[in-house]
């Protein structure tokens, strides 16, 4: 580990939490004056799935905390089968950090999970980046099924970041070559790594999505209440969890502002994270009111 | 008009171009090392309906250009009932100043005007800002006869930029104040303004509004075709030109950025002028064949 890129996901030790007799196991790098954000990841995502090109530049200017929730990568238990039940484990963490207000970034199944931290404890929360996701009540929301996304992740000659390749990113040319890029990126770290997630997370993780479909009620009521500056990012060919997702949410949530780049799919943070960050980290440090920035 | 402060819609001097028996009214002011910005205007909007904190910032890197089309302010003839025939004019125009490349905003109705210029002749565009407007075969385009708005328009109440006030922002009070701050804007420029716009041309522009939403063939499909870099912005409360027009637009244009406001109508423009000029400027500072920015 190179002591003079600590603030890299690259090289930052993964710690370990214990309480209520479960382990988290977490990483937490960089500083500045903003407040500490917390990193919610994707379906089967570990530690290891976050792009050091999107969390290094964030940890320049705040301290950036990715967690492991229960029963993915080297945390104990069972991944819970609903969001409600991964928003609690979120929270003991952060309660047991210490952590008494941070801002969020959600990713994915991260973003519901974060849409939810947000609507149980609005006070531990200021400002909220939602990167493909989509709100409770949802359409069409990580259907692996599809014949259009089953195809590409079973296709047997598959190895290493391939799939990831094929359902982050578009089929372009330049897309290719940033899903290359990206890959390159994730090998980097070469030690303490966590293991990879297995079909047990992956079915538990399933089910929270199909249960997140359901609503009741008048659809998307419960984003209104949600005061919060939130920044909603996703790429306008996203399979994955279609755009339209992204629309209800920047529509319903009274202050979010929308940013969707183009010939970019699920992955769109991974495509442009230059753009990315450099748009999170002006969200990020405004100290408005409004998600405008 | 100050010396001082020439590079402004508030003080720049009104100008006149004649080609092939027409006059132009326009204004040019600004400096820097970017392309010329022709600024294409609204439904019944002038010379005078340009928020002076939306050209002023971009006149600080680049030209800026306002035109009045035909049969609008000072300009002469007559307004036509087509998109088609309005961007005829926008042409004559940019040939008549010279003008061999140029980057382009187009507002609501001017946004159809710039998509038509930029596909009729594509070389001579770089970049294109699209606001509040809505491709061919859009939807639900200014049907300023539907109850919500009619109710607007018609109070009897109205004086001033009542009308504007009430149909370009929403009916928060954070809106509102924002709605009055761009009405004392508009104020600001007392001498050389242009005529306000009367029946006849509001009655050819909605022709030509109902003109661009029909199409023929795969609706759409013409967009895909245009590979300029396009930032796209709407607010997510438009009820002018529903913001599902700004969704098909990124969506179908290859290279386009999409961002929308909050709590914001038609004029998110004029509501959030800081924000948007700095995206704007930095959009168009790009040197990249990509939109992102």
């Amino acid at each position: 580990m190179s002591s003079t890129n600590i603030a890299s996901n690259t090289t930052a030790p993964t710690q370990f939490l214990q309480t209520n007799g479960q382990t988290y196991a977490y990483r937490r790098f960089g500083n500045g004056s903003g407040l500490p954000l917390l990193c919610l990841q994707h379906f089967t995502g570990t530690l290891d799935n976050w792009d050091p090109a999107v969390t290094d530049p964030l940890a320049a200017g705040r301290e950036v905390i990715l967690l492991d929730n229960a029963g993915v990568g080297r945390s104990t238990g069972d991944v819970p089968p609903t969001i409600a039940g991964m928003t609690a484990h979120a929270m003991a963490f952060l309660d047991e950090l210490g952590i008494k207000t941070c801002d969020v970034i959600g990713y994915s199944l991260g973003g519901m999970v974060a849409l939810q931290m947000v609507q149980d404890r609005p006070s531990s929360f200021r400002r909220m980046i939602l990167v493909g996701t989509a709100p409770r009540g949802g359409e069409d929301i990580m259907h692996l099924e599809k014949p259009s996304l089953a195809k590409r992740i079973q296709d047997p000659t598959n190895k290493g970041y391939d799939v990831l390749k094929k359902i982050f990113f578009t089929s372009s040319p330049a897309s290719q070559a940033a899903a290359e890029a990206f890959a390159q990126r994730l090998s980097q770290r070469k030690d303490d790594r966590d293991p990879p997630s297995g079909p047990k997370v992956a079915g538990a993780q399933t089910a929270a999505f199909r249960e997140w479909e359901t609503f009741k009620g008048e659809r998307f009521a419960e984003l209104r209440a949600i005061r919060h500056p939130a920044l909603v990012v996703n790429g306008v060919h996203d399979e994955m969890i279609p755009v339209h997702n992204s629309y209800r949410l920047s529509e319903n949530l009274p202050n979010a502002v929308l940013l969707t780049y183009p010939d970019a799919g699920h992955g769109s943070l991974f495509q442009y994270p230059e753009s990315f960050t450099k748009h999170a980290a002006a969200f990020l440090s405004s100290e408005s009111e409004s998600a405008v920035f």
